[in-house]
């Protein structure tokens, strides 16, 4: 028994080896042709990308092409899909060397969570009971990058301390669970979640903190001079929090009801992250002596209006409602990374790269709440008889629902995320945490040399300080003639 | 009354002081909150964002979703979007320690400004006399956009030589300002100007400039080791050189007429702009010895031709119009950077850091001629009977206006705009000379470091350039030696 | 006899001569002139975006705006504008000397390109035989950014190597020589291509492969030191990469059918590009010791997907089928650069500075297969009898085609691309050679410093390594006293 505990804990603490040159090759394509199999029994086109779609548009007196669900959403699709790879990835690259890691890593787990997302959620959600197939649509690949979206949050708070392989088993799981709490909040509960502010946000949050708690590293230290930025890494920042931010009325517009429901959103986003980017200048200003700025606030904190309008987007929050929203969410995102980040590490051991708490987590809670209050206090005045049941669906099953009782759901929605995220990503910490997987040594965290063929920069800095070098040899031939004469002078000595 | 010369001499040069902690909170949350309670007044959805869509729809006999104006507008708006944030925020990372005033300057008065534009635009164009309300939809939104592009243009003039506080401070006038003459301009004047040639560019550009000749600094050469680019900030300045270059079709297309409108706007747009890269490449190599093409030309003369078309995009220029338009607008703008703007900064004392009037203000004043001449040389015969009267909306009050009498009163709006830039900049340049604002001292523009918490650069080259500090590290020890043998020898002299 | 060989290998042999001052603004300037004229006596806008188009509508029962072609396409042609000026462009950012010359030569012949395209294509496909005009509107446009796709293919080759006077040169015959094999490929033969897997990426290929095997340089090891990338220029081409990785549905769809033809492009499209992601990781980890990723896989093999559905997205390939195609373009291609670069620039030759035979000729003519056996396997029951003559275009002459014999006529419009392409690229190649157009010299090749006026770095680099510098000039101090006080020794020696 003590042999069986010593053999644990020194299995546990073996050095870390991180050739991954077995492990990544075998799951990648094991795991792709898993997808390719499953594609196989199950995917098929629906009938608005079929070629049957000329009988359907006869049948059902549909007079023009346009109105195929294409053309209301593709435009909002390809804007979420820069916001998943170039969004995320790039908000990801600030760090002085892990920008390889961070654009590469992502566009890797969102390529194949993408796939494995099409499976779970056409499962769960439109599995023809018939024939047994999904078919999909341009609305289900919105879906399948909304549920990568999470998953992505959570690579967030583990960026830079876990192998890829690590990462595409935590999306697996991810998507997984995504897929559960999704079918739970918006199919059994009817809450409505159009921009995801609880099934992707703050699921995605909890999910990746309860991972990183689990993988607490207490010698992280050991690579603190890598965590921090470099004046172009931060500036590559910027281009993923600037697509992120110009999309997120897309985002969150993107799966809303036609017509004015995609209209509204669009709108109330736009709006709500305008004025958290003044708050959170405002708030960051406010924490440094002089009033400089920190870019890292204006990296993440700009964003967090978009994360807490999700599900009220598409509301009649009205334009004013969306700016308070954003007003603060600016401050209490701000705060976050000012105040709370350093007491998580600190009290509650948990390293949140990225301050996803910050950027999702929060802001996440914060338009569940939102959500749930806005519904509660929804009017027939205000949206109309028609309005009010096309906005929240109070069709079929849910036709004699109150809006109190909706945003009773709303608020059971909010909690069944939360609890998804943290109990699961307990869960899947503990299966990450199997010393097979890779994961790089504490002093060699947030560095791409791990994963990654790095250029030689040496030829380049040669190049570009000549001035340097030439006087580095310069002081060689100065050195030479140094040493010659001392010993000569040596010599002379003897 | 000496004194008071005296003293206001002295209140004038006193010590720059940079700290802005305290002042740029203050505007932040005030203007945010003011901006709260006017929307909360004002604004409000209009129909084709509500709810009551569906009654609408119904009432209208509208058969599908799809002609809800979001449709029509929303991917256009999306591009111009990218344009604002990332377009203008990226073509100015140009400079080498000016990155993130660059991009997050921009950001912070972008989203101010279309807020502001939205109450202002809206008192001025779309104030429902009945309700006092303004309603908004996608257009109003785009209209916001164009509103800030004009206070962006001109940020390009003080790029580098204000701090944040100022610039709120300019788009806070430079937005009312705009909402006043674009009034004047559409609706007085009734002349034509979807993408702004007039409205957006010209005023812009000589807002910029009247404020920066208003602002001049007679020592700003004490910084102009800062004035310059480095390699990668020159790269990262062509993302914004290639996103505006490539969305400014959906730029001058954007509000125009649905159907053709829209879809000639755009095809002479796209025909303009590939015209003008040729010309500006045939300047720029001519104006060096060796042929060499310098960067300053690429980023921003070949988006001359974007400006220049405007005005006359949505009319019948046709395709070889469009590309002659541009032929002389690469060849004007890249001679402006050549010739005019070393003339503007010694002779006019207008230091201009992006070169704004070669880019914005030149070309918007061809835009205008472009337009008048188009307007008035328009023809039954080419544009049709209803043609002339949907391109030109001579309905109502100016149903019976001539062409002639158009292009007159194109001319009279290019005029309007160019007295608002002027006297506007004037005015509001010497609001901003007011030594309250925090702005840098001569010798620090141009720095990120005043403004910005910078990252710690040094560990970063310790590690890339490992050879060089290893051998200085071996020198040292030879050094020792040296000493050592030095000492040696001169204590065995002694 | 004798003299005149002679006379030629001086001629070709003489020293390299990079001043373009003379033939760079020439050749844009006629070129520029050429284009204006030929547009004025050709090109017009179409019907639907000419201001006839209200009178268009009235006589073909058109009910509303958003029918017009211009909703069904612009968005995705904006995303191919993006690839075409931001993904090809900052894709081949990653040389570490070559990000001006690979962003700003991109821009100058993909500009001229689409003018010169607008025309040829026009001459070839839709010149009306009445009036002798070409009507151009949006699928004009999109056509002319793939025709210049395929140039800048063929540049990836060459990338480095050549002077942007025979880029421009390279473009125009490129051009033209795309128009013909475009019009017997698709027009003749009545082959479908819709993302050009034969027509733009086959051609694009072996042009740019045959040219650089002309071009063939034997002393190119002498800019040995230019010719990898460096940290941060490997991040810039990740924009290239994901931009065209993410719009690529866009690009496959845009003009294939209304409704589910564009509807089901997009969907094969994205999934056999997320496939594809995954392998070619895979086979990069595999291909190191340690299972290091290698950017240079991520950065083009991830693409290959995309190319390889070029031919094949439109039909009822399924999406397993999709993922299939994915999971063997990310094998081939990434084995491609690991093996075959190597072998072809060894054995045959060819020095294909980006590797555009696995990008782009490799995947292209798997593409090209694909599509052959995909068309010869349709049957109506899976299309449907009317979906089959959609897909197909089996109307006209065309009408009694079976499914087998459009397979055959694939495979032979893939025979005829590679044909035009080789063929082409050698005499485009032979012209190239002439030693007139100001190409670098073999030690100067990949070096921006030839065309481009470069920023004086020295002074950032003074400002961001203090400490080395001030360890230098410490260092300085002490060696003087270290001379002086052996210059005493010696001095006491005597």
């Amino acid at each position: 028994m003590g042999n069986c505990i010593q053999g644990c804990k020194d299995f546990f603490s073996r050095q870390k080896n991180t050739n991954i040159r077995l492990t990544l090759p075998v799951v990648c394509f094991f795991w792709q042709i898993a997808m390719i199999i499953l594609f196989g029994v199950f995917i098929r086109y629906d009938e608005e990308s079929d070629t049957h779609w000329v009988e359907t548009k006869a049948h059902e007196n549909i007079t023009s092409d346009i109105e195929n669900d294409f053309y209301f959403r593709y435009p909002s699709f390809q804007d979420v899909h820069v916001m998943i790879f170039v969004g995320f990835g790039f908000l990801m690259t600030f760090l002085k060397r892990y920008s390889f890691g961070a654009v590469g890593f992502n566009f890797l787990i969102a390529s194949f969570g993408l796939q494995w997302a099409l499976l779970m959620q056409g499962w769960f959600h439109s599995l023809d009971p018939h024939t047994g197939k999904i078919y999909i649509g341009v609305e289900s690949l919105i879906n399948a990058d909304f549920c990568v979206a999470g998953c992505l949050i959570a690579y967030g708070a583990v960026l830079g301390k876990v192998s890829p392989v690590q990462l595409l088993v935590m999306t697996l799981f991810g998507i997984t669970l995504f897929a559960v709490e999704e079918y739970i909040i918006l199919n059994l509960l009817h809450a409505r979640d159009a921009g995801g502010s609880m099934v992707i946000h703050t699921f995605g949050g909890y999910y990746g903190l309860s991972i990183t708690w689990v993988l607490y590293r207490p010698n992280l230290h050991q690579s603190k001079r890598m965590q921090g930025s470099v004046y172009h890494s931060d500036t590559f920042a910027m281009i993923g929090t600037l697509f992120l931010w110009m999309f997120w009325p897309s985002f969150n517009s993107a799966i809303t009801d036609h017509g004015d429901g995609q209209h509204r959103a669009a709108i109330n986003t736009y709006l709500c992250l305008a004025s958290t980017v003044l708050t959170t200048v405002a708030i960051s200003s406010l924490s440094q002596k002089t009033g400089k700025l920190d870019m890292v606030h204006i990296q993440n904190s700009t964003l967090a209006g978009g994360v807490a309008l999700g599900t009220a987007a598409e509301f009649m929050i009205s334009p004013y409602g969306a700016l308070i929203v954003g007003f603060f969410c600016g401050i209490i995102s701000t705060m976050g990374y000012i105040f709370i980040s350093p007491f998580l590490e600190k009290t509650l051991k948990i390293q949140d790269t990225c301050g996803i708490h910050n950027l999702h987590a929060m802001p996440g809670v914060i338009g569940g709440i939102v959500g749930a209050i806005t519904a509660a206090a929804a009017s027939e005045s205000v949206y109309g008889k028609q309005g009010l049941i096309n906005t929240f669906d109070f069709t079929g099953d849910f036709k004699d629902r109150t809006v109190l009782t909706q945003g009773g759901y709303q608020a059971a929605g909010m909690c069944v995320s939360i609890v998804f995220g943290v109990a699961g990503g307990a869960i899947v910490g503990s299966i990450l945490k199997l010393p097979i997987w890779g994961d790089p040594a504490d002093e060699n965290c947030f560095d791409d040399e791990v994963y990654w063929e790095l250029p030689d920069e040496e030829e380049e800095h040669q190049q570009s300080i000549p001035p340097i070098l030439e006087y580095n040899n310069h002081m060689i031939h100065k050195q030479q003639d140094l040493s010659e004469s001392n010993f000569s002078v040596e010599h002379c000595e003897s």
